[in-house]
């Protein structure tokens, strides 16, 4: 049975002792890290959420308190009072080593069984162990440096956006299912048997209800849900910055998302963004970097060899430009010693999307080697390297097929390239882009209609309005996404305030109105009501968090995250329910599930 | 069709145009609260979320505009540009009333329909109507005056917290079944068909295991969720200010939560809490006040007159005694001249709470009234008198049953007399009062055994410890409650942190270890390694902002809430859901509810 404290109250933290605290007297607690016995001193490693502290017992400094904490093993919960003195043999290797504490008394405030896993740093044990005892996991420092992070950035963006004369509003979680398009969360209803809430996917509906009720600005740090299958860096509940401005136009939301993202960068990691942040329309972004989120911490851009090749008597390129796509290429510094074995991994590596194949031309210093060059002419092949600003020991890469597929091959390309060549040079870079005049919407082959790429309540640009029911797919939107090193950190847009505009989107989405005003009817209903122009954007919080702890996984930065079957293997949920309260609920278990 | 910004910027907000701003241009935007026509000029209130401004339009200031301005109608929602110039016959009524704007330019942004409420202050329409068009009535300047007062709250409690090194840390709503008792919201799970997440009821469990891990001082401002009978002030979900603490005891707690509720009701209602805040057993507080949320603002105190009655010839009194109960009574003072109707009003109200009936004793100029006299000796009357120090012109009224009974009609009757004889003087008064030492366990009757009054993670007091197993009734907890004019604002508790205690605690319950296991397993595991002393509380967020606001009804103070069937006339949640996604939960609809 462990000690009760019995009005012992901790003075310090173990983390901010220094040399300047020697001769002080204090209390600290915390759990003990290791303990060894070394020339009949006994020395305990003390660790709280600030650090490690060194506490020395000895027989002569108290006996009773030397006896005592020979008992102490890892991880007991323990309190020490002693004096702050000079370490003899300082560690520089730790923040407090210059001091340690002599302790003269101790209490076992509870005993700790041997930990199934080891409280330190960059543990490599199983992930569902981890997860199943996530308390002893987060006892680490580096789980409690990033979960500190998210507490931070939590502040830093709340103090800037209510500076910026944001209210935080709670919107609801048993809601009616938002329009995101992804598979809901759902609730049974106990009042409504057969009826069901949704969790919310997002609170866009509600967000732009509060700016039909004049709130002006809107924020809200909140939980969003989608019941989807888990990809790496998924999650089935995930938390947004979601905010809402009224009387603005892009620009606006732009430039306070801008002020946002410095303050909490600078606030949180101390990392200097520089603005304005560059801004790229989607069409430059897909044509150089062949993706709407571009890493811009390397080159590699790709150039369109289409005019340059159009008469080359080569197949597949012929066919590709016939076909309306293009042939286009990117330039691997370097590159011209690679062997047989790798390209072919390469080809391999664009054919997961979808390119036929993968043409290349090395240039090395001897001569210029390529199984294309056969079709090639002398001065076409010349065009291709000047057209690439190629060089000797450089190597050219080639796609021809249809634009969609050139650009996601060649984008996917440049990165895996950039991976594995090590094109990244500073670790540290933050390379924040505007991505701009996104298609409004996405023409589905199987259902043979149009979608909203984002929301069915993005705002088409004004000097595209003109070709909305007649030319649909070249519309783009006044929408805008925030791009980190390659990542989508948010997204958002300029809304539909306009009852007419709004019934000519959903006409064009093949909505009826009856089904247009099922789904949505109480946000048709309320833009009666002199909606103003409105803009907003959410940004992926847990991403953001991502970045600023510099971790790549994102359960890393979620207290109690779930694995990828959304099981969470600590409280082992989901579990079953109780049968009554299915009754109550108006629903049964199908048997082949029971 | 509504016009565009392109590219106006408003410059200032309605509500904070003032004297020293005639004289300078501005663009303003927001809803004509009414408009009018008056000698030749259009007159446009005009409001945004800070007020309301009065614009004048006039052929001689810009005729086009003035044409304009004549096509508003209440609700639209326009922008306009113009001058501050000094208002002829100021308005004192109004915080802008000194000046008002002449109108040069004006934008329709967009139109309104005729609002189905009326957009102004103290509205008494229905209140599902207000519910459905929730849009509507939000913007009403006492609606926008409490979500502001919430978004003030919540930055309050923000900056003190984290001030107080305290780390907001969130945790699952996807999670397990917590055991607060009351029913759960279930989630069926589609990776599990068959299976159930629960959502919580608060992060209770949680954030004991990461005081486990050490981050030792959480918070959170949490949505929890009750499936429950909705009562007056009652939602399914709610917010909760939840905190925890380690290495502490109960005064830390209540000393921190104290700091915190000082903080938060100056900077949001300019309320001066005095501290310490006044704290009381919670046996003193049934003696006193028949309840364990005393409203302190008035005393009307109970005593018991058990002794003074005890050799009565009344059997009323003698039978109460017998059983283990009491003769307790409040004095009304001028109360001597109530007439019958209204006594008899009072007998019907305390036997809603199980009392058998209500004597009472009259003391009027003239006699003393009372339809017990004739079973008490003239000197057990006065010593009646004495006990109550009752005068000439009040009215003692008495209620003799087992305790309980007594306690909850006498204390229920106090509140009623208070209200109908508005014995509530200053209506700006905050009366905080700490409850401490609640009874650990109640006996539940018809089950027959204890129950864990608050959870049965709550620690006993020290000095009762010994009862646990012998007297458990008499165990009181180191619990406690802050209750602020007769409602409960929070509540806590320390924690057990020791694995035998709490064994010790779930055998009382009549836990079996596998049950105990079964429900609370993964806190049971934790609490093997190392677990430290700690402690915590948890506001009702809601009940919080009523105050501030000055509200009773808690549907006030959320954005959008439910009724009382928990469903949203706005949205229609709950709703039917997709048969297809029926199937992939694994879970059917039975038949009498299709």
């Amino acid at each position: 049975m462990g000690e009760a404290l019995n009005s012992w109250k901790r003075t310090i933290m173990c983390g901010e002792l220094r040399e300047e605290h020697i001769g002080q007297k204090v209390t600290v607690m915390g759990w003990v890290q290791r303990n060894r016995n070394l020339g009949g001193l006994e020395f305990v490693d003390l660790r709280d959420r600030t650090g490690i502290l060194q506490v020395v017992f000895g027989e002569v400094i108290n006996k009773e308190a030397f006896e005592k904490a020979n008992k102490v093993r890892p991880e007991y919960c323990i309190a020490i009072k002693g004096e702050i003195i000079r370490r003899e043999a300082p560690n520089n290797a730790m923040a407090t080593g210059m001091v340690e504490l002599k302790g003269e008394e101790i209490k076992i405030l509870s005993e700790s069984e041997t930990p199934p896993i080891y409280i330190k740093d960059n543990l490599d044990a199983a992930e569902n162990i981890r997860l199943k005892y996530r308390y002893l996991d987060l006892r680490r420092s580096d789980m409690q440096k990033i979960l500190m992070i998210r507490s931070k950035t939590a502040k830093a963006v709340r103090d800037y956006l209510v500076n910026s004369e944001f209210l935080e509003i709670e919107t609801p979680m048993l809601t009616k299912s938002t329009p995101e398009g992804a598979r809901d969360y759902l609730v049974p209803s106990r009042n409504y048997p057969g009826m069901f809430y949704a969790l919310p996917q997002s609170p866009q509906l509600f967000k732009q209800l509060l700016m039909v009720s004049g709130f002006d600005k809107y924020f809200q740090i909140v939980k969003c849900f989608r019941d989807e299958d888990l990809r790496a860096n998924r999650q089935p509940e995930f938390t947004q910055i979601d905010l809402e401005m009224s009387f603005v136009e892009q620009d606006d939301v732009m430039e306070l998302n801008e002020g946002l993202i410095k303050h909490v960068f600078k606030e949180v990691g101390n990392i200097d963004v520089k603005l304005p942040i560059r801004r790229m329309p989607y069409k430059e972004a897909m044509e150089k970097y062949g993706s709407d989120k571009p890493d811009l911490r390397f080159g590699m851009e790709i150039r369109d060899l289409s005019e340059t090749v159009k008469n080359a008597e080569f197949k597949v390129f012929q066919d590709a430009l016939e076909n309306g796509g293009s042939v286009r290429a990117i330039c691997l510094k370097d590159g011209a010693n690679m062997g047989r074995k790798d390209i072919d991994r390469l080809g391999e590596f664009v054919k997961t999307f979808k390119a036929k194949g993968l043409a290349w031309i090395q240039l090395k210093e001897e001569e210029i080697k390529s199984p294309i060059s056969k079709f090639l002419k002398e001065d076409e092949l010349k065009n291709i390297i000047d057209v690439m600003s190629a060089e000797t020991g450089d190597m050219i890469l080639i796609v021809a097929d249809k634009n969609s597929v050139v650009f996601q091959s060649l984008g996917q390309l440049r990165l895996e390239l950039a991976k594995k060549y090590d094109l990244i040079k500073d670790k540290n870079e933050f390379n924040f882009c505007w991505i701009t005049e996104f298609p409004l919407l996405e023409y589905d082959e199987e259902e043979g209609r149009y979608f909203a790429a984002h929301h069915p309540f993005t705002c088409p640009m004004d000097e595209d309005l003109e070709y909305l029911e007649s030319d649909p797919g070249r519309v783009r939107a006044k929408a805008y996404d925030l791009v980190l090193n390659g990542e989508e950190l948010g997204g958002g847009s300029i809304r539909i305030h306009d009852t007419k505009l709004q019934e000519r989107m959903f006409g064009v989405l093949g909505f009826t109105q009856e089904s247009a005003w099922e789904r949505f009817g109480f946000l048709l209903e309320a833009f009666k009501f002199g909606p103003p122009p409105h803009g907003g954007l959410a940004f992926g919080f847990d991403r953001m968090i991502m970045f600023l702890a510099g971790t790549d996984n994102i359960k890393d930065v979620i207290a109690f995250p779930k694995n990828q079957n959304a099981f969470c293997p600590m409280t082992e949920a989901p579990n079953v329910a109780d049968e009554k309260q299915l009754v109550e609920l108006g629903i049964s278990l199908n048997k082949e599930d029971k």
